[in-house]
Order: C-alpha cells, then structure tokens, then sequence
C-alpha cells in the first residue's frame, strides 16, 4: 500500500496525536483514548459529541470546538467506535446540563453509541440523540437501516454547536435537531474507489469510463452505475435528485455544501458549485451560504456531493454564528 | 480523462466564477478577466498581488482577503498568466501606496510579472516584487533558474499581508520580504503524480513500489528517486534535508506546514506532523504555530512538502494576527 503511514494498527491513535501537536491551543484528548476534546471545557452548556470510524477527515475532530462540537470519539478506519470509548467521552465532556450525540446513521455506531447512553445514564448523566440520515440516494444498505449520514452531518454539528453555545436546553437541541435534520439532503457520486488503510485494499471496483451514483462514504453500492460525462451533467443529475425530494421554493433559504471526498480537486468542485448556483438561481431560492471543500471525505475517494439545508430563520442565525475550530 | 470538468479551455474561467459564487460576501473579479479581488479595497494600503498557474488550489485565490493578498491571478492549468493579466490586476488594486508583487520563482512567472511592473511604471505606479525559492531540493529546474517558489509562499502572503494591513511602506514590505524568504526552506515528496487536467495526461511515471524526493510541483524533476518506506522515515529525511539548511538552534521560533499535494489524506498528513513535533522538540525550539492540510496542491498529486520558517519577534506577531479568506 504506497501510502504514508507507520504500523496500520497505529494509523488511528497517530492521527489523534498528530493532531494534538498541530493545535495545542485548540484541543486536547483523553489520555489515552481516542478521543479529541475541546481544549476550554465550558461548564453549563449542553455538551456535543459526535465521531464514528476513522477515515472522513476532517470529520469529526476538525469540527471540535468553540460554537461546534465537544469531543469527537475516533474509531478505527470506517469501523464505529466502541461503547466504552463513546461512554469515556460523555464522562468527560458533561458538565451537568447533558450530553448530546450526534450520530450519522449506520448500525454500528448506532448500536454503539446508544449503549454509550445507557450506560451514562447509569451514572445519572442525562444523554439525548439527534441521528442524521441525509444521503437520499437509498433506503438500507451494506451498514445501514433507513438513509445514511453523509456530509450534510457537518450542518448538523454547525446548528447545534451554534444552539448549545447560546444556551439552549437539551431538549431544546433535540427538538431543532430533529427540525434541522429533516431539512437536510444530501446526494453524491464517486468516479474512484479509495484505499482503505487498515486493509491495504481498494473498497470497490470501477471502470475507467464509469461512475458510480449514490454511493457511500465506505463504498456502500449506490443506485446505478453509468458513463464518465461532464461535470455539468452530474451536478444536474444530483441536484435534480434533491429538488425532487426538497422541492425548493422561490424566496426559500438555504446553505449548500459542495464537498470532495479525498482525491477530487478544489479546481472540480469549483467547477460544480459554478453551474449548482446557477441551477439555484433559477428556483429563485436565496442561498444565505455556501461551502465548498473537504468537509467528509472517504479517504483517497474520488467523487464528490452536494448537500443543501432549507434553513428557518432560527437555523439561519445559527448557521452564521461564530465558531473556532480547525475545519470550519 | 476521469475528471469532473466541462470544456477543457473553460475550465480556470469556470473555477473563477465557481469561487466568487461560493463567496460573494468575500471575493469579487475583474469582469472577464482570471483575477481574483479582495471584495473590500481598502484605500491606502500597498497592495498585495500573488499568482501563477492555476492547479495549485487555494493558492493563491484562497489567500485573497484581509490581512492577506488583495488579489490573485489565475494563469491556465501549470501556466504563468500573461503580463497583461498581471498589469490589469496592478490597475485594480492599486489605491497609490504601491503594489507589491509576491512571486514564485519561475522563469514564466518572473518574466510576466516583471513585464507587468514595467507596464505600471509607465502609469505612474510603483511596483516591487519579493520573490519566493523555498524550495531546498535542487538549484535549477526544468521551469526555474535557482530554487523553486513552492508551499512556504503561503507563510509570505500571511506575514507581508498582515503587515500591509498594519501599514507597513512598500519598501518596508520589500525588506521584511526578503529577509522572510530567506528564513522559509521547504522539501517534499511525491509518491503519484497528478492528471493534468489541460491536457488528459499524467505529469510523469513513477513506480508502484516509488517514491521521489524533492519532486516540483509540476512534476519537474527531485533528487531522487528510492523505494516507499514509512511515513515517519520520510519525515526524519526531509527534516534533516531542511535542518542542515536552517542549522535549527535551541530557543529558537519556528511555524511549520505540513502541506498535502492533492490526493494525499489528512491521515496522512496529521501521522507525518505527529513525528515532525517530536524531531522538533528534541530540537529544542519553539513551535509558535502549525498548519496541516492542503494549502498548495499540484491538482491529484500524491504526496507532501514540510515547511520550516524561523520567526523573529516582527514576523511571529504578524504570523499571528487576524485574517479573513477562504483557505486560511
């Protein structure tokens, strides 16, 4: 595998550290473990956690921070973290007004992160969920009951970090949560497989002149395959896919993200936001903000997604609130 | 070729307006022309100019903003941009304290923007020029006479702009410039080589079992060739590369960029920065700040640069002061 690693067991708890050195003054870890931190814990708001297998950086431990998330609980490469891992982290980060996780949809870390919850709640720590499913491209799949939590999850840690910040209860962040996530599509594609690092193998095979539309962040099959076009016709061909599930009216609010999985470059994600806002123009919708970038990844994937959040106005006030974190 | 563009001769004129659609509230453009302005000119100010080929994303219309470069011109794919882009970009930004042009060492790029100053001279505006040669792998270069202009530039647009905003004098500019330069050396490696998206082709061969040290980023030759080995080996090579040029002293202050080529993971990138800190510490100097991530690409390039400057107290507080642009 020619990729710039040490032991593969290691990769993980390497990045932690690595990351660690990078921004002293931003974050730290629980000893040990593989878990990121918010370096100012602050007492009396909610705290936020999310995370789940390595290998979609900067996600999670990028959004950790001030007006984001508390603390990122880091698997192993696309593998959930474990219980015991989930659970060290709500320890860490409550500071008595609760815990929320924000879990992307898929069976392990939902398995995984729930008992996370009851075994804090054994500790009377109170934890609440909020389960992002956004990718509309299928229902169930290789991990997953129901849609699965792609990048639009990162509005969700947006949103939320936001809320929680300006005080808002637990039950409150469940409730906008639940609100926020609904309004939240997310549909992508892939032109390249990515070498996962703790095999050594390509997830999955394609064809020089194919692509593959809908698939997951690990490689989960998506909805068909078809042939190499341009990057007009596939920003078309997905935003199509939204409109049709979102159905954006004129004058409607909203945020879009334009995200590479790991290879693509800025140079065609440009080229796709390009021709997206003009498609948004033409519904007449206002986009109050746009992302473009490395937001989830899929390791070295090539491909690419779109995402787009309707936002409220209370949504839209969040999503503009400042924050201070390494990836946002 | 496998990439998500439209027309090929399109394709900088399509990311120009992909960029500013992204970030109107930021960026803006000289209508019709590959140049990238800062949306607020503010009047007084010497002003910034950076530029080059385009394929190297951010850079440089990532570091358009406050307390960074007034404006950056796109030349095509690994292209300098005529001289008449450069002069067109000196007429805009010019405000009468002066331009200042910060250039990679490239004999197309030097030649352009030169011409170019000599174009605004004619006018009546004072441009100097700071060149950047970072680079400490090979003294020549396919494109190059001397060293080559590669990653450590994005420190020169961070410490220059924030001394432009503090009011610095274009001559003062100039001076701190040079003096910066000399204090950033740079070396990095490949392990792919990238698609050049102008062309449909790969920039060079390299074996799968390769690697080459002190590789340009567009593809021009490095020193060496050798076989893939760890990460942490190569780290330990191109920091004793860049030690023996810096001749680190105990005490001393320093920043770092870790900096990925394109396709080349945060993984992988955060696993390099975690035995950098190490070899940094045994060192004994003061690491004020690190950055990790992809700050100057080479389009899908596989691969990383380590940059070192050495900060004297001037260059540490401007380092740290505020900015605000999409990449940095």
């Amino acid at each position: 595998m020619k990729k710039l690693v040490n032991q593969r067991e290691n990769i993980v708890e390497e990045v932690v550290q690595g990351m660690i050195k990078a921004y002293p003054e931003k974050l730290s870890r629980v000893e040990g473990e593989p878990i990121i931190l918010r370096k100012e814990k602050k007492v009396g708001k909610v705290a936020l956690i999310s995370g789940g297998g390595s290998g979609h950086e900067p996600a999670h431990a990028g959004y950790v921070g001030y007006g984001m998330l508390d603390a990122a609980v880091c698997g192993e490469i696309f593998t959930s973290p474990g219980a015991d891992k989930v659970y060290r982290a709500i320890q860490e980060v409550d500071s008595g007004a609760g815990v929320l996780l924000i879990i992307k949809n898929y069976s392990g870390d939902i398995m995984n992160f729930e008992m996370a919850a009851e075994m804090a709640a054994m500790d009377g720590i109170t934890v609440k969920q909020v389960v992002v499913d956004d990718d509309i491209a299928v229902e169930n799949s290789t991990y997953t009951v129901g849609r699965r939590g792609i990048a639009g999850t990162v509005f969700v840690h947006k949103i939320l970090g936001a809320a929680a910040e300006a005080g808002y209860s637990l039950d409150e962040l469940v409730d906008l949560g639940n609100r926020l996530v609904n309004n939240i599509k997310t549909m992508g594609m892939s032109l390249k497989s990515c070498m996962v690092f703790s095999t050594g193998k390509q997830s999955f095979e394609i064809g020089d002149d194919e692509v593959e539309i809908g698939l997951g962040i690990h490689g989960e099959p998506g909805t068909h395959r078809e042939k190499m076009a341009t990057a007009d016709e596939f920003t078309e061909k997905l935003f199509a896919q939204i409109d049709r599930e979102t159905q954006l009216q004129k004058g409607e609010k909203i945020a879009v993200l334009v995200n590479g999985l790991g290879e693509t470059t800025l140079i065609e994600l440009f080229i796709i936001n390009n021709h997206l806002q003009d498609l948004l123009q033409a519904k007449e919708v206002t986009v109050v903000k746009t992302f473009v970038g490395n937001y989830m990844t899929s390791l070295d994937m090539g491909g690419f997604s779109i995402s787009i959040v309707k936002l409220d106005e209370e949504m839209r006030k969040l999503l503009l609130a400042e924050q201070d974190t390494i990836a946002f």
